[in-house]
């Protein structure tokens, strides 16, 4: 992932399951939210775990668009939309959505 | 900045500065928080702008550094423990500390 220039987009969301910590309901859901990396625009995709105390977040998902018109069509991306209605909505207790552009 | 991998550790602030958005004031507390680069053990340094409109923040820091090691080494060098007493506590008017490591 090289540093962010131009257009480009780094979309991030800092997320907790509502899912029991290890369980394999967790590890299913990681799982169905890795595969968003196959939507066409996904870039740099990562899953991570969070490990800062100050905040409650368990885990994180980090991705690169190339510009705006790529996030949207991201957003609008059948498999995605899909993924937060059938998993993400059901399945996340909490969640901050934080995206970063160049200065 | 390549995907995380091993002990790494990527160490995310997302702010807001006290001061009139896009005042010199704000410019001169963003090169300030720039010159954080420069503690040994800072990989991979960004500021950036915040641009989800799902929060409030208006910038963000993203760094990374190798180990837990050189983690609590750069938070005890004394540039950065001036920056955040001088600088970062009065000059900053919420944030939020999100640190990431490989699942």
């Amino acid at each position: 992932m090289a540093e962010l220039a131009g257009d480009r987009i780094r979309h991030t969301v800092a997320f907790t399951p509502t899912h029991t910590p290890g369980s394999e309901a967790e590890a299913d859901f990681l799982a169905a939210a890795a595969r968003l990396e196959n939507i066409p625009g996904v870039e740099a995709f990562e899953i991570l775990r969070e490990t800062s105390p100050k905040n409650a977040y368990r885990f994180g998902i980090s991705m690169e668009l190339a510009d705006r018109a790529a996030y949207e069509s991201y957003n609008g991306h059948p498999d995605h939309v899909r993924f937060v209605q059938e998993r993400w909505l059901p399945e996340v207790a909490d969640f901050l959505e934080i995206d970063y552009e160049p200065c």
